[in-house]
């Protein structure tokens, strides 16, 4: 079926990516189309099963046009914004809940710390937290962030990991210490939660933003592994894909948050193809609130 | 009762109480005596439950007799070894085998990485891990350790640390990459494991020899958390008197290996409570194979 790109979604991910970590694509080529996951509109179809007219996801990649075979796309349904398929019910969303609920294990009252926390992934893990009834914190970049976190999104605290008192403040965010670290970052925010684990806490390894844009990557950060074993810390990392035959349970709990208004997925837009590249690069820089959305067609 | 000290035993563990951590006894002070579980001859006794002439091990610290509240000593049977109280009836044992059943899981045909793997920990773990029917490969520094491994205590290989050759080597040791790694030093072969597990596999952390003599200790290993997450990879630190309530059924399994001929605890013991300092530095270096026993009286 030939495919047009409506919306494409730009995730930090793609950055390994573009280092040929294993765990994704590859590295990419001269001549080759950059990856991307598009929701789009089917307008021709040689496969009754998803006809003319359809709204798929689809591998797109940064492109007007794609062609699939129908094995390749996912119909979705018209109802709500069709962006939110690839942000809450896209892999962000995904990830969210798998590395919560199947890794993280929250419990009622228990501490969930989230880096990145106004990010594509970070803005949903918070409020799956609170949903569960934990106390969440939020760690971001920048004042403005912050202020999203417990003014709209309903985190208990948040931090800015850019303030000079970040370390005073980390540590009066939780005068609990920590049961859950949702891990998206890396680098300095995981060595000052290692600092802060409860005994018998968990840190579920999603992302490693601070390290993806750079040739040089950091060292682990100290106390990997003695402060794991002073706080008898379980640490594990994970791939949604693992996930993929639960998805199904994860969109009709999610969805069920949304449409009560419990989950609010947010999404900045950048409007064109064109503007793709800038929006990666911003992205990376930490500019994102929510899902970056690329807006090709309408 | 009043408790006269057949042997010590010495720890590199010990060393971390040294630095103050919170997870040991604290930093020592001067007219404090020096921390360390012997095995001891009840001598006089003001409680019927431990009658004179007893065989206990109590934490006597480095001297020739020392003072206990019953409760404070357990009384262990004459049979077999007394050091053995100290080795793989002692802490020594009791980790191995919590660490390695309770957090590696292994399962049969599983390869399993111990690092110091001569040690007084690693040679318990291999034993175990072969027990269960896995492909052991121990890594440890020098031949004739190496040689101890794979030719008296039933290791498949056996890596040499120290080695110029030791990459390659270790990579040749585990073609089928590594299922349960048995953490017992951190740093550099810390990060050589993380780089050759396997999907799903986990990393059993015990302890960081390699950071225990410095005051300057190294940052983590490159790859955490990344390759935690393209490996999915678990990594648990954990502390063995949280399984207090069950050694028991640890000592009941071992004592059965032990008899059976199937484990074979190994210990270097040093002659004479002055020998005590000299032991532990020599432990801390490496010298140790096995159970390291500094023998007071007899």
């Amino acid at each position: 079926m030939l495919c047009r790109t409506l919306a494409i979604t730009i995730g930090a991910g793609q950055r390994a990516g573009l280092q040929g970590s294993a765990s994704y694509a590859g590295a990419p080529r001269a001549g080759i189309v950059m990856s991307g996951t598009a929701v789009a509109r089917v307008e021709a179809s040689n496969d009754v099963a998803v006809p003319v007219g359809s709204l798929v996801v689809c591998p797109a990649g940064w492109q007007d046009y794609s062609a699939h075979a129908a094995s390749k796309v996912r119909v979705v349904d018209e109802g709500g914004d069709p962006a939110h398929h690839l942000g809450v019910y896209g892999t962000n969303g995904l990830t969210a809940y798998f590395g919560l609920f199947d890794v993280g294990e929250p419990k009622e009252g228990q501490t969930v710390l989230v880096s990145a926390a106004a990010g594509s992934v970070g803005h949903l893990v918070g409020q799956m937290a609170k949903i569960s009834g934990c106390r969440v914190v939020g760690v971001a970049g920048g004042e403005a962030k912050c202020r999203l976190l417990t003014e709209e999104l309903g985190f208990d605290a948040a931090v800015d990991y850019k303030s000079p008192s970040f370390r005073s403040d980390f540590k009066e965010a939780t005068p609990d210490r920590i049961d859950i670290y949702f891990d998206n970052t890396g680098g300095e925010v995981l060595g000052s939660a290692l600092r802060r684990m409860k005994i018998g806490g968990r840190i579920v390894c999603c992302g490693v933003v601070s390290q993806y844009d750079t040739s040089k990557p950091a060292p682990g950060p100290f106390g990997v592994p003695g402060l794991l074993i002073n706080f008898r810390v379980r640490m594990e990392g994970f791939l949604v894909f693992d996930y993929a035959k639960r998805y199904p349970e994860a969109w009709t709990r999610m969805r069920e948050w949304v449409e009560a208004g419990r989950l609010v997925p947010k999404q900045d837009v950048f409007e064109g193809l064109e503007k793709a590249p800038e929006a990666f690069v911003d992205l990376l820089a930490g500019g994102n609130v929510g899902t970056r959305i690329v807006r090709v067609a309408s």
